[in-house]
């Protein structure tokens, strides 16, 4: 395993509303020295929701972003907000942006952005058994939602509005985690479980 | 379609020597006002390599990465150079992170990373035909390089230091690509092509 570099020195060099910057001086193990700016994470972490219904359809918002100053479609996800519960963020975010709540959550995995300048890591949970249930969001506009047959990964990847690496990385793992689900049931059955 | 937020206003509000940061009044098509900030792009532009060998195993890095200050799994990546087409910086790349050249690159996929807040899309670039090469790039201390099947992503998926976001989506990507060229190949083999 190698050494973790050397922190020199540390300091915030820009602050916004939604954006801190720190530039930090490291030294490696080798010697070598370098100056990093990375953002800093705030806040209590974000969460994705992998809703999949009876159907095995996954449920999908399009919304406008910000950054690409265009609409794209992607799995719904939120803040967690302070003394709220992992599953609870992740059920209240799915019905504030989809109109659907679940009985059944479960943590999926966790997935970094951009770890070389970013601290983020979003946790992905994994809904089902779902009902229609729509709470009020903080959204500026109505977001349109989409089912798309969880199976069919390939379909999105083909659109233009659908790139965003979390999503599909989040929608492959699920796809593996259910297909894994089936077959243990379906052993089960062939040994007489069921 | 809806119809994109009209931008009344923007402003760089913060700049250093990494990231800009850019704010926008806008206001949607159904009145509602709001202030958004983002990470304005710079550069020419990001490449990521899924370089796969003719044991159908995948060259992945294990790299400082600052903004977790610790070692991370993932795909060979990096910025794409003034004047310099597509798949020669994938293959620089490669050629700096992992010591491996392709004889054979193709564009995979575009991955973008957080839509909502920055612009950045990440080419995605599929590498086939290696062969031992080594240039010298400008990391601060040398990468480890470590090879894994492409077929088993799950494995990947239980370590603690593989969690970012676009490399396992271009690695499912790159692995459904794989499996649809290798079903071509048979389908052409058993019609009694080969």
């Amino acid at each position: 395993m190698p050494v973790r570099p050397s922190i020199l020195q540390r300091k915030i060099v820009a602050q916004t509303r939604l954006f801190k910057v720190e530039e930090m001086h490291l030294e490696f193990a080798n010697g070598a020295k370098r100056h990093y700016e990375r953002l800093v994470s705030q806040g209590l972490g974000a969460v994705m929701v992998v809703a999949v219904n009876d159907q095995g359809e996954v449920v999908l918002i399009r919304e406008y972003a910000g950054g690409m100053h265009d609409y794209v479609l992607a799995l719904p996800k939120g803040l967690v907000e302070v003394g709220e519960d992992l599953l609870v963020a992740a059920n209240r975010e799915l019905m504030e942006e989809t109109g659907y709540g679940a009985r059944q959550l479960e943590p999926l995995t966790q997935l970094s952005l951009a770890p070389n300048y970013m601290g983020h890591k979003m946790q992905v949970v994994l809904a089902r058994d779902l009902y229609p249930c729509k709470l009020e969001g903080d959204e500026p506009e109505p977001l349109e939602v989409e089912l798309h047959p969880l199976d069919k990964i390939s379909d999105l990847l083909g659109r233009d509005d659908f790139h965003e690496g979390r999503s599909i990385a989040a929608l492959f793992i699920a796809q593996e985690r259910l297909k894994q689900e089936d077959w243990s049931g379906k052993d089960w059955q062939e040994l007489g479980g069921a």
